[in-house]
């Protein structure tokens, strides 16, 4: 294959970028010079914004307001108000969703609310290939519920396993290795057919690709905040209680910032209505600062818009490497509207292949065994910056001894 | 009572400021001109040397790190880190503390503990006047786990209550109201004797008093990191497990930071080794960082000292409003070895007084019915400052029509 036979080239990269309209959103972010950042499926990169935004909060706002910032400063409404950008970007509606403790703990709450209220169908189902991180936070549930039992089927079984057991489907909507995603709303009615919940698992799927949990009926949903939502590491995750379940779900882990009314300090419980009462301890207002850093980025931004340029970006990305390599193995869908905002290949010497790119500065992930995976970040990431990263990418292949 | 038979004065208090070990200390906070900050038990004072911490963590870590800030800036390792340099705090050994998720959070995880590994004693014992969140938490706990129950009885009644039915005694070592102490020393010993656990909230007593947790047996103990440790607004709270007893125990929450091999991505559950088991999801770093600024003020600082100071602090305010004032009932225990680092005077009109105190910028704490309580933070405080608020207090008082 010679250079002039290929269509996927650099200047159509450019002209892709002259095209974008969502081309100016990189200027709100601070990415290095000379780095091709393709691990925002990991830790998405630094909002321009927030550097600011910790000046005033640990200046006026602690500093001179002190404990009265609590009302002051919004502090204390910060895991609803936060909640509520993300809702957006997850087709939820407002006071559906809140910020505040991770993400394993999010998944907990949910998990445990969930088989506390389906008694009867004790089965956790989920497919072989969810998130490790998922499977662990799944079997610690069932080690304390007596009865309830984790049981994972490959991806292609679950409709048939949906049986008169199961009480809560648990999915990751997109799959960390290949970017394969599920078909959300097929499942979600799947489950409700048969009498079961759904949860869902959001964390490679919130900024980066249309969810509509409001119009599929999911019933609960976590996230995270420290990758496609550019929150900074280790930010507080999300979680979702569709409307009219949260008045049935009762939180689990209970803390006074779930309590109808936390500041009477009353000794008995008495659960917030909604979605507040599955807050725990006092919010997290420097990681909760940075989330909503990164979730306001998007305020301007149509999630048509966002998924029309990530499936753009996978597109040159996976074009630009087939027309150039053999070596290397598509481990996601080829097509678009099955993938993520991520594109993976597999080659059995991934690790070596993504520590050459990284020195490049072109940075991905390896993942065992043989994967490299690239997150494609549609909000600061250019097509140039994909083209440059699959050209990397095949020259560093090809130059393996 | 005329000024001239006063022997707590102003004068004094500037003497007291003179010969004052930790004086320098304040100038590493900022403390806002014209304010009596005793607040310090609710959400603890600026470390000066945040600002320029969050700076470097948003520009060089994250901005120009990214991803490979989790190895490369000590990301990873913050939970411990941050653990370590508490544990000094209260007396823990390296090892055992860490620091990430929230104070309701690290107490569920030690309640179900706890209560899984004594399923012979369903009883959670804890007394009336413990804070309500933790009997929150603790009633969550027993919702979770069928048989066990929490039992609360009167302070005095406790070493009488610890039967063969109980699993886990359940306590706070300092009053949030009074600032009266649990004599935690003899009512582990009372616990061990009778075959349960000692679980310990620490909220108001970590950088506050000194605790011993490892001289005293201690064998779960959770705290706070906004009130006296002054990691800023929801600051990541701690959880400490006796180094023997984390062997034994299992952290309900499971997640993949608490994996004995978090980047191996394997399907199956295999816990850490020691306290590193009780993590969840990746450390929130934005909140640690702001912990890890206020712990470092302490770096210097000898607990016998900061003892000795908030004794000597709580005297002064106890005293000068003691030859002051007859409207004002003390609520908390009058020996200082008695008492935590703070203060509380009952009034019928509470509110009111610490609404006009505020109003002539000496900020306290009004709790429901009828407390006007003051926390003696002795990094920050002058002597001074509290003589302020002591005559600041009794004026206000007075004034009440």
């Amino acid at each position: 294959m010679t250079q002039t036979s290929l269509t996927w080239t650099r200047e159509r990269a450019e002209e892709m970028d002259l095209e974008d309209p969502l081309a100016e959103k990189r200027a709100e972010f601070w990415i290095p010079e000379g780095t091709v950042y393709l691990g925002g499926n990991s830790l998405g990169a630094l909002p321009a914004a927030l550097s600011g935004r910790l000046q005033a909060l640990a200046g006026d706002e602690w500093g001179r307001g002190l404990v009265a910032s609590w009302e002051g400063a919004g502090w204390m409404q910060a895991p609803e108000r936060v909640g509520d950008k993300i809702a957006r970007l997850i087709g939820a509606g407002a006071g559906e969703v809140i910020a505040a403790d991770s993400t394993t703990v999010g998944l907990t709450q949910a998990l445990l609310a969930a088989v506390s209220a389906r008694r009867d169908r004790p089965t956790i189902l989920t497919s072989t290939t969810n998130f490790p991180t998922d499977l662990y936070a799944a079997t610690g549930v069932a080690a304390l519920c007596p009865g309830v039992a984790l049981r994972a089927v490959a991806p292609d079984d679950l409709p048939s396993a949906i049986g008169d057991d199961v009480g809560v489907l648990f999915l990751t909507h997109v799959d960390y290795r290949t970017g394969a995603m599920f078909d959300l709303r097929g499942l979600t009615a799947a489950a409700h057919l048969a009498g079961a919940l759904a949860l869902w698992d959001l964390c490679h799927s919130a900024g980066a690709v249309p969810v509509g949990c409001e119009e599929n009926g999911v019933d609960l949903a976590v996230g995270c905040g420290y990758k496609y939502l550019n929150g900074g590491p280790g930010a507080p995750g999300f979680l979702y209680v569709r409307r009219e379940l949260s008045k049935q779900l009762a939180n689990p882990i209970r803390g006074w910032l779930g309590h109808a009314a936390p500041f009477e300090f009353s000794a008995g419980w008495r659960p917030a209505e909604g979605i507040r009462s599955f807050l725990t301890s006092s919010p997290p207002i420097l990681g909760l600062a940075g989330l909503e850093a990164g979730v306001d980025v998007f305020a301007d931004v149509g999630m048509a818009d966002l998924r029309s340029k990530s499936m753009r970006l996978g597109e040159l990305f996976v074009e630009a490497v087939s027309e150039r390599s053999g070596e290397l193995e598509l481990a996601s869908p080829r097509p678009a509207e099955e993938r993520g905002s991520q594109v993976s290949f597999r080659h059995s010497r991934a690790a070596e292949i993504v520590e050459t790119l990284a020195g490049s500065g072109i940075v991905g992930d390896f993942r065992p065994p043989d994967l490299c995976r690239f997150g494609l970040a549609p909000l600061y990431l250019r097509h140039v910056d994909v083209f440059d990263a699959a050209v990397g990418l095949c020259e560093a292949a090809a130059a393996l001894d």
